[in-house]
């Protein structure tokens, strides 16, 4: 192709999105009309879907729930007029607790504001607020300074702790669970709570909850009367749940324009809801991804935002994307292993890190730019006539050439800026893309069967370390003779878990490697110090 | 296979570096006898090309360099008694800088003593730095606490030294480049160098060097007075730095125990030259790799460390592996397009992002477990018996099974404790598994050709805006128009790069949308506020 007609097939490709003024580049993936003409009946069916969805069709069949989360950023577009109350009570909720500790009059007890901000979450409950706080926040403008415990080591916990500095007398601290019963975040929070007690605070004085009314987080937050709580909606998934009250209470303590936020959202909402796929960008990357992968995940996404800030969009997107469309059944219950891989941090940075293998090397992804136009304050210049942030987009054009060059395709988003206007539409867009370019796949985006059985697998380890703990004793034993003791579940690997446990125990102090030293010479006992 | 069948399995392929204390499991990778047979002859001339290139061979050809980062833990070894006696000197004056820095022997003109430390560099010159100092730093006893800016991006710099929080003036700052020509180091010194000026400080009075002698960087450096210059070996490449001057220093300041780490290095570098490849974990590793990937990256790897402090392993490894493995060339020349795709944050955290994709979804990828036996204090019980890092553990076992269960393949990794000499450990035991991979592959690890055609097309499309912006003038143009007086390179792109030149000047204020919307009907004038 030479550059004229390279120029008209942008040109003609180039979708925008002028109220937001934001615009994507499909030209350089491998989709021409026939494609997009051959996929039109499954991509009405799509639109069909989504409408269906939008007003209240049960979608998420495992948990016989709705699927709600456009709602959130247009209460009107609700199925019921109660859910529409709810979303907007709730946003009036937050802005007014938020303005509360602002102001002092929610204040803790012993020092005149709240001034750092603990989140404990995991998976949506983190990713989605992680992201915004990076991308949004500002050291020096900051209401709260945001920290995020997202998993259950302790050594983590107790780091992250330390580095709050003498200051957990002034955090507030959020819990995020829907169920309450998500092992790493209830952990995370009595490890939190030790650390308050351990400090002569009452952690019921600095603590929120967002949850389920009704969940066991819920329970233990009133009997414990903490400042407050907040409600997660059964119809909001965790991946999905970063405009409802779970991403808007901490950016909003954090000092962010939640609005802004909300009404990106709904513009970008309304956007893609237009049915000429050429015209919408969510349909359109669908499309894109569609005839990039042989719609079966057949290439990987690499995710390059040019922007420091926007670091976190490429983890967030794997959540987002790999969680709804990384499934094993169609929704005819047919064996499909569906998926996209997503990867990236940010560009020029990751130049330097894995683009050698993205410019020279195996052809197995495309590539996601995200360009951003108002870089901020950006007047010195480095070398005559070029600012550190025009080398900034000149190696995106740079790279994004090159790669075209190797046959390799990209698209390209650009933003304005990164505010929550953008931002706001940013997430919509994608979690739009991804509920198209479900329907296409015939999966369901809103389940995730494997994080449920992921939660029962770990539970019946520990259920076996403890049975194990029990069997050891002060005569050495080998793995296998416990193994047979205990005769575990059937399962292929189960004498090895035994041995790694007993390594694991060994560690805690709990077992005594008493000889031996390859994996079926080695004998355990109890160890003596064992602490109760 | 058995559950027995699976232990002896475990138990035959477990490969311990006792004298580490650590173990790498590839019992669940694709490996059998007749495969380690067949790729017996390719390993040995996998180890005699290994052994040629720590006698001192030239490696990286492109550059005509040889390849000693192996010398920097064993100066020994080095095939010279001068790259010994450098080596050797290299380490004493870290150590002697660090100590007079922590003593307030060297201080910043208006303060004590430093306390922050800010690393300028990017790729291999940041991402082992920030892998270090995030694995072994603790708040509470880092001499310095360690800020990295590793990209051009103005907003992203300005944020960073924004949460210095008005400590510029305890803080001391190292720019690492090895030719001092690297632009994105290049721009975030300049606009650090303006920072202190605003300040009223004297930023060569907190500057340090690393950079090769001679370099721009280093006569800028020797001109204005640096506090110290640190030398750059031409014969160590940035991704495999940091075991040098590059990732010691920064380590020295912060407090880490680099003695440890080199030992570990050292340690590991010896266990990994032995030559049956089922007792050298390097070799095991490199052959799993192999046979999990057909020799050609057909799979990912996903890097699951079930530990907050090696969040960062896999962005270390996306370079250290991406930039050595993913050449287009081998060495005879011909086009394999290799390469082996990194990704991967920490467990359980992933869990609850894209986990769902790794049970149920595309089977394009094996799993590398990293796990660590001694988690640190760990003595509360979130529930009878239970501890949260048991949690973690459990976890990590638990989705290691279910992954087995759906036939995809894992290798696991165990640690004894995340402490200096496990991370040298750690680094040297993927630095040797990526040598000996791409002798198996018959490529070269050393050279990094599609990193410099991407400075390079940068550089061009900065001299095209240069070039752009003085043929704009006050009467609206298009872009085709433009690009007809320009006369682009013929680059299939170039009437494109025009056009999002165009907007990204009219972002900057230098150029003026004077009508139109899309791409070929828009119109552009020179602005009238454009500063000089």
């Amino acid at each position: 192709m030479d550059a004229r007609e390279q120029w008209r097939r942008f040109d003609r490709w180039l979708c925008r999105v002028p109220e937001l003024d934001i615009t994507l580049d499909v030209s350089r993936m491998p989709l021409d009309d026939s494609f997009v003409r051959c996929m039109a009946p499954a991509m009405t069916r799509a639109f069909d879907e989504m409408a269906a969805l939008e007003a209240g069709a049960i979608a998420n069949r495992d948990e016989n729930r709705m699927v709600g989360h456009y709602w959130l950023r247009a209460p009107d577009l609700a199925p019921s007029a109660e859910i529409a109350r709810v979303i907007r009570a709730s946003i009036v909720a937050v802005q007014k607790f938020a303005e509360d500790v602002h102001a002092g009059r929610v204040r803790p007890p012993g020092a005149p504001r709240f001034t750092q901000l603990l989140c404990v979450g995991i998976g949506g409950s983190a990713l989605g607020p992680m992201f915004v706080a990076d991308a949004l926040g500002h050291p020096s403008r900051d209401q709260l300074a945001p920290h995020f415990l997202d998993n259950t080591d302790p050594d983590g916990i107790a780091r992250l702790l330390a580095g709050l500095n003498g200051r957990l007398g002034e955090t507030l601290c959020i819990v995020t669970s829907k169920s309450g019963g998500t092992p790493e975040t209830r952990n995370s929070m009595l490890l939190v709570e030790a650390a308050y007690r351990e400090a002569g605070l009452e952690f019921s004085r600095h603590a929120v909850a967002i949850t389920m009314p009704g969940s066991a987080m819920d329970k233990h937050a009133e009997q414990q009367k903490w400042l407050a709580r907040f409600e997660m909606f059964d119809w909001v998934g965790g991946r999905t749940s970063v405009t409802s009250v779970v991403g808007l209470l901490p950016a909003a303590l954090q000092g962010l324009d939640i609005a802004a936020m909300l009404e990106g959202a709904k513009l970008c909402d309304a956007a893609t809801r237009v049915s000429d796929p050429m015209k919408n960008p969510a349909s359109l990357m669908a499309l894109a991804w569609h005839a990039a992968t042989d719609g079966r995940g057949a290439r990987d996404m690499v995710v390059l935002p040019y922007k420091d800030r926007l670091l976190l969009l490429g983890r967030y997107l794997q959540q987002l994307i790999m969680e709804s469309l990384g499934k094993r059944l169609d929704r005819d219950g047919k064996t499909v292993e569906q998926g996209l891989t997503v990867y990236g941090n940010k560009g020029s940075t990751d130049q330097h890190a894995y683009v050698q293998q993205l410019r020279d090397g195996v052809a197995n992804f495309f590539v996601t730019f995200v360009r951003v136009l108002d870089g901020g304050d950006d007047a010195l210049e480095v070398q005559p006539g070029a600012t550190s942030g025009d080398f900034l987009h000149g190696f995106l054009l740079g790279t994004r050439e090159a790669l075209s060059e190797s046959g390799r395709a990209s698209m390209m988003l650009t933003l304005p800026r990164v505010d929550g206007r953008s931002l706001g539409a940013l997430i919509a867009l994608f979690e739009r893309a991804v509920g198209l370019y479900a329907s296409l796949l015939n999966i369901n985006a809103y389940d995730q069967p494997g994080v449920e059985a992921g939660k029962k697998a770990a539970a019946s380890v520990l259920a076996l370390q403890r049975r194990l703990l029990a069997t050891l004793n002060s005569s050495p034993q080998s793995v296998e003779e416990l193994a047979a003791k205990l005769d575990p579940s059937a399962g292929a690997g189960a004498i090895e878990t035994i041995y790694l446990l007993l390594e694991h125990l060994a560690a805690r102090g709990l077992a005594r490697r008493a000889s031996g030293d390859t994996p079926e010479s080695v004998r355990y006992s109890l160890s003596g110090i064992r602490v109760e």
